[in-house]
């Protein structure tokens, strides 16, 4: 199955700056040449891609003419159209520009704070133009070096005041559109706020439209902490939050990797295929990763094709994963359905009464195993093709 | 000022586990005798310390008759008394008895969900009794080390059904109680759920008494997955949800090590400090570390004295923070005070409509320097002893 | 291949203390009851276990009268023999009592390192008697939680001072053994001394018999500090000194774990195995890692049975690397095969004038693709068992 | 003491590329003007900085003419003789230029590894003719993505056979010069070799010319790794191999940061600051560092200034924890000196056998507490300016 190509259907979306990264680094040179998006499309198209999304400056750089503007998006629509592809997402670059330096929604400059608004304002229209039904915030800038610098009390007040704004914006202009939040510990600023999908999903619900805003996990920035992106993933969906997802690869405890998907961590990333296939999450499969700096441009293609094909080679394990009768059998000895039992029910002074004289044969359940090293080595074995 | 010893107006408090710490760890033996909680509150209060707090099985051993559990109580009651203090907390021992092993609330065997909810009811009663006006919750055990055995959906629904059905008793019973989530990334399960500040503070929203559950960060367990404490601590208190706090120490990236106040990271210290200070923030002041295991029993007390002194002494250098005019200055080159300018207000089509229109001074945006070097130097400088 | 029982020629062996670690952590007390090495060896051997090893106190209790001790050895022997094992490694406790809390060779009391060798001197008669050829030294005391405590020259000088007596004693007696130094860069003390296998090589020059010390590289031990593993022991095979390995699984950033082998990161698993398979090393394939909390007493050989089978399915996959011919072509692709020939040779003042005056082609250098993406991908197919 | 400016005494150098860093990263453009070489020197020197240490690209624009060169370096030459200041160290810039992308010495391309060596040789010169003592090699792209692309053990080969080339050609030339080794975890390659000092010391004794190449330990990249620097540097200085230094501040666990020196741990600043003083390492003290990327041009001196006066401050307490009678008193109940005294001498059959013999009081060994709580908060109130 995994041998042919993918195709619409599996819905796998790249942003334009994944493909077209240029290889430049903290330490070194850009070493690929530009990409011109249309060329993006056509080669995404070739290999099976659905979607692609785009940073505002992706598509049209600073400075454009309008007429440039309508040139661009014009060119760009039709290399969508002749892929049979779409946009799938589209976000803002408010990082790249000096001008943010020390924030966008969060700089202590106010001046910066509403031209941070007001690009977006423009991005949301030219995505709700090319009809991208996501819209991502990472705030890459929101953050600090200097503690002293910044309340974090304020920062979240002000970032709260940003996207209340937008979630107006958009609903005053009748976009069929919602917003993703992008979590990040750290970098490019020293601290982000709002740095993993927990503390994104609780600042939504101090929003004024709680209920337009999801989350937006990437793999490689939960990773980046030492948490679980699958956990982080099964939070957000507990909460009817999940509303993107990028995907990629990322040691722990290091600067942002960005690698192809499934080549550091294949049980973290199998255990997530599987969560995403049994949620039936059928969002975009967003790649925000990029060729390693070895790559001359062929290679970049090799990338993206290998995303997808482990994407779709774990996706083939999680079902069989459900189909297995001994690792069902291990799951039974986990007890792993008994999770899904209620465990008390809802509060009652008799249920209470109920439980306090409840016995429990405590030395049996003290001596219960539940067998997960089995269970995880059938994993491993199912992983390695060896069932 | 802190040459002084603290007293009662300074809120401090030890968990009896705590200074009762023998210097077990994974690879040694205890090295210090048991300590009676008596003792550990005579101690204490000899020190200036406000208050104490308890796991069920720090005061009451398991296996205890009814009898000689009310002498214990009645004992420590009478040492409390004695020493002026007060229980500021209590929480429950959900970890330690091997019956927890697969989780406490999120066991996959349901008798052992039942059982934890069981021993947490019991003690809300002596918490009561005792005057506890919080109950933390740390699921220690609440984790995976298999991403297979648990579907982290269901363990959150597991996680809110006993949360909801606990405060249903202390609502039903009428104690003046609130409770606290602790969360923590990993140790001693592989993958913790709720690993952090923000995926308790998102959890709490979906439990049926929000209002009744806050969160008790603890600085090692943020440090551990490198994320800042104050921010933490900040994104807490713009929730109203700091409803207690786990001082310590702690090296990012390595085991739970709970050590001395101030002994790791002075500079996210001071800021902590500082932020407790300017928010307000009046709930106890609780130290949940423990002595090097090179000490003796004497040790302890230099690691109690050592926690609450520090404390002290990066309070008075938070005063003088707000009163130094370099420093003063300083902030308003780094534009601090402007972050508290709203920067756009609601939303309004008119709004809007300005903000598209407003032209932008870029290049002089571009060019701002934000004076943060001299800012966070002024305070290293403060810390140092030399301003 | 890998679906039939491993065998002595495989060299797999187990630390008695791995499957006899009874489940005890920071948080909870053990769960599992104690095991008897005899029975450990049986089960070990009926699995097609080749070795074992132990610390003097896994096998003879502290304690024990001579009387008890002979008779415990021939026990042990016993067990050996009749289920066709060898003891492949021998070690010292020099962790658990209490005594060794500030260290065992650098402790600051010279009455504790004395203590320390003589307790060395004790087990290597032991480890020699039962046929040990390999003797480790894992400090895991040799540390500091407080920097002012120890300067690390001086604790440098001792851990050197007593490996060099102990070189000696054993020198003297006509052991045929060697020593493998064990790092860690933490845990259970706040920062260890020879903290990676790059420091402990370090160390290694300094002896006064280099040539009988080499080290034991523990896969969890540099992952714990984000180091690759693959790497450390490449190192160590390039200078000489691999005499020993611990196998195991860990995550980064956290506490020492000993999971599982393969059950954390495949692919640094496989280019491990790959690594030990092309260099030739010849010794002891040697788990130290324990089964998960969670398992009752079976679970400890699902374990023990997993760690081998991960590794013989790496294994297998190692020789379908060699044969590939399209891994071979992208190994060619990416210039491997060319890093093995030498680049200028020796130094002359010929060689450097030539150099001087080579052309380079800059733009064809700077355009050239190594294809590691490509590269990269085959080997995860290969793991997931898609080629 | 502290409150004058430095001088010449002090020793202080900068590189060029750390008051010229421009504040670009990974996801933002420059915000700061090139700065010429000769104003970062004359900047310096006014802030009372003794030398300056340059890659060969930061002072010769690659595709600059002999004539042009010759014009820089005799303009460089003046400006360090006004502000009576030195070259201290030069090094080479093998990590931009996109032909270095699969490495430098290690670069798969043998062409690629001999342009290496070329262009250091170049640089060598260069250095030899400004006075540059120290010649430091940092390998920021020896390192891999792949683990397949490269055998970590032919990669030391072709390492070995770079450093044997270049020391044959310094003391062919007789450049009174030696090499300093720098080692780094990661970044920007996924991995790199020699990733810390103590796989560098190792690396060193493997060489043709041990004795003329030693280490430049950078207290980020150690601390990325989570490891101890005040460690790393004890041990350089037990190897006799500090010939150089890099002092900066980084958090653990995240990207390379190069923060002001002091910024983040002081309690590890101090403790090396001692151990450097201690030790009487005389030779230059260099800090690798850059101010924050929301610094205009003139907080770029806001930072030079504030690391420098941060080591003063550091310093001045250094000498009063040698003074300090408290201090002292508690370092004695520690032990500290105790670790100077031989354990047991050099081996012989006699010490053996008394050591054997020797009755060791155990009970009161394992008492014995060594008071660390109490020395470390000392130098926490030390450091706070409270003793």
């Amino acid at each position: 199955m995994a041998s042919q190509m993918p195709n619409q259907a599996h819905k796998f979306a790249f942003g334009l700056w994944t493909v077209g990264n240029r290889g430049g680094d903290p330490f070194g040179e850009p070493v690929r040449p530009p990409l011109d998006p249309c060329e993006s499309v056509r080669r995404l198209g070739a290999l099976g891609t659905y979607g692609v999304s785009f940073h505002d400056d992706d598509l049209i750089p600073p400075g454009t003419s309008p007429a440039e503007r309508d040139r661009i998006v014009a060119d760009f629509r039709k290399a969508l159209d002749d892929a049979g592809m779409v946009v799938t997402m589209a976000t803002t670059n408010l990082f790249g520009d000096p001008v943010f330096r020390d924030g966008a929604f969060t700089s202590n400059d106010p001046a910066v704070r509403r031209y941070a608004i007001a690009k977006v304002m423009r991005n949301l229209d030219l995505a709700a133009e090319l009809g991208a039904g996501i819209y991502v915030f990472w705030g890459g800038r929101e953050g600090v070096e200097s503690l002293a610098a910044k309340d974090g009390r304020l920062a979240l007040d002000r970032f709260r005041e940003a996207l209340d704004f937008l979630c107006g914006y958009v609903i005053d202009h009748g976009y069929p559109m919602r917003f993703a939040l992008e979590p990040k510990p750290n970098e490019p600023r020293g601290d982000l706020f709002l740095p993993t999908v927990g503390h994104a999903l609780a600042f939504i619900e101090r929003l004024e439209h709680p209920e337009m805003v999801g989350v937006n996990p990437e793999m490689a920035h939960e990773t980046m902490a030492g948490l679980s992106f699958t956990h982080a993933v099964a939070q957000a969906l507990w909460a009817g939050k999940l509303f993107h997802i990028d995907l990629n690869g990322q040691k722990i405890g290091r600067f942002d990797q960005d690698l192809r998907f499934g080549s550091v961590d294949l049980v973290e990333s199998f255990h997530l295929v599987r969560l995403l296939t049994e949620s039936g999450y059928d969002g975009p499969l967003h790649f925000d990763a990029h060729a390693y700096r070895v790559e001359d441009p062929e290679g970049v293609w090799d990338f993206a094709a290998g995303c997808m094909r482990t994407y779709r080679l774990l996706a083939d394990k999680a079902r069989r994963f459900a189909e297995d009768k001994e690792i069902q059998a291990a799951l039974r000895d986990a007890g792993s359905a008994d999770l899904a039992r209620p465990t008390v029910g809802a509060y009652s002074a008799e249920a209470a009464d109920r439980l306090r004289g409840e016995p429990f044969d405590l030395e049996s359940m003290r001596a219960r195993g539940y067998r997960n090293e089995r269970l995880d080595q059938l994993v491993t074995e199912l992983l390695l093709g060896a069932r």
